[in-house]
């Protein structure tokens, strides 16, 4: 596996696959790599001639007061990762290398923002969508890889491959979980040993709601309202929102009849937690967005 | 040479090129071309294996009190003119096909854009920078082409491609002029007899700060004011602005100590023309930006 770090050399290393004909599936990471990135990588592997990873905690897409500095990062073991799970290069830019000067572009979204995450994270999905927008132009690949854990900004990327006619397929791949159904997140190793243990609840709460869908609940308010009760009861944490919506539009619904998010995000001590289930119309879960 | 309507269509086509390894030169242009679009269609023949260009009035980049609707439109003309200069392929996409759906993604530029042009055509440049990003992503150029006449969209693309590291080559060639030196412009045959005799004091009225500039003026308000003077006395119609800015960044300066350009528009009764001079810290003309 090559490590490079340099834009001008991962382009160089692009057209040589180019010229060799070969098909490029990217799998963008902040790293800290689990199962759920490591999945990614393997499908990637398996539809794509060769694998490109990159690794980059974005500065553009952390508020004044996240948790950029905290972010975890290990980039040895992330390398030892990658090279398992078949990855050919893995891109680890610096912050200087990505943005060497202010940016004078901005991009944003006009929908699919201002719910879930993008509320009460303002200028997120902005630094995704530019940051998303340099790696493509990077890498050039045929196919990118996201994890449906990250829902809303899989709809993001939807909408910028359309609007702005990226010659890239999408796919979204679903959650990885942890044996008693935590999604798999970098972030997890900054809860506390209490926080770890509820946290479980957050996986359970939304498989309330879901199980109400199932049997016929078709009243978004209260499908919402049997995931909030069970997060309440069970979770020290803050509520940010539990919402269900549409999916990719992210519109609110007035009953299930179409493929919806019913998503929620938590705000424990040191560590936000986000989860989802997308499902189909009988309350069935989705496993591959493209 | 093919005319190609689709998006797909072209999409496939420079698919199809890549694999037999031609490099690809891009002419994007709103048609009813003269020999500065013809110019640049030239030079791109000479520096790739194949030409595409395109036509499409974009209707993003124009206001809602703009000439989109008289902007002058000759298809098949544009066809033939564009066949004899070796052009390989005219990708000429409806508005619908551009944008199928309302926009979700929003791109705007933070600086270089509240001067010149941009100052009385609010939007325009976001207009553009949508359009160009959608462009590039269909036809995949490795060197893009555009007329210096419009100078500030240049500095815009240029930001455009450094900002989001787009893999292409940005060639900005020289205004091309009429015998009398009014610079070439689609839009000159909406000037009526009188005003298009005018229209030639806007060449020579640049062409006075220049000759400042040579003289060893350094005083940019000397320099536009000498401009202004000109154009006042001999052209009836509406100033615009005239402006003299450090270039591409199109920042005010002090001092001619750098690459600038010196511009003006000029409402007329049916058209507001624009031209402008790049010139060097000596006040040469700079024949080639990229």
């Amino acid at each position: 596996m090559k490590v490079i770090r340099s834009i001008d050399n991962m382009k160089q290393t692009v057209r040589d696959y180019q010229n060799e004909k070969k098909q490029i599936g990217f799998v963008p990471t902040m790293g800290f790599l689990h199962a759920g990135h490591l999945q990614l990588m393997k499908e990637a592997k398996k539809e794509n001639d060769v694998v490109v990873a990159s690794i980059f905690v974005n500065p553009l897409q952390f508020g004044p007061n996240e948790d950029f500095e905290k972010y975890p990062r290990d980039e040895q073991k992330d390398s030892l990762l990658a090279e398992n799970v078949g990855v050919d290069v893995l891109f680890i830019p610096t912050a200087d290398e990505m943005y060497p000067n202010p940016m004078l572009i901005q991009m944003a979204l006009k929908e699919r923002v201002d719910v879930l995450c993008g509320r009460s994270r303002p200028g997120h999905f902005d630094g995704v969508l530019t940051v998303v927008t340099k790696l493509f132009h990077i890498i050039h690949p045929d196919k990118a890889y996201f994890g449906l854990k990250d829902a809303q900004q899989v709809a993001v990327i939807d909408a910028l491959i359309r609007d702005l006619n990226f010659p890239i397929e999408l796919v979204g791949l679903p959650t990885i979980r942890e044996v008693d159904g935590l999604a798999k997140s970098s972030r997890n190793v900054n809860l506390t040993e209490q926080e770890r243990k509820e946290a479980t609840w957050i996986y359970q709460g939304l498989q309330t709601g879901q199980q109400l869908i199932r049997n016929g609940e078709q009243n978004p308010t209260k499908i919402i309202n049997g995931v909030t009760k069970t997060l309440e009861q069970k979770v020290s944490g803050k509520i940010d929102y539990v919402e269900l919506l549409s999916y990719p539009s992210l519109e609110p619904v007035t009953s299930i009849n179409q493929q919806v998010i019913l998503a929620t995000a938590v705000y424990f001590k040191q560590a936000r937690l986000i989860d989802n289930l997308l499902l189909d119309e009988n309350g069935k879960i989705i496993t591959r967005y493209n």
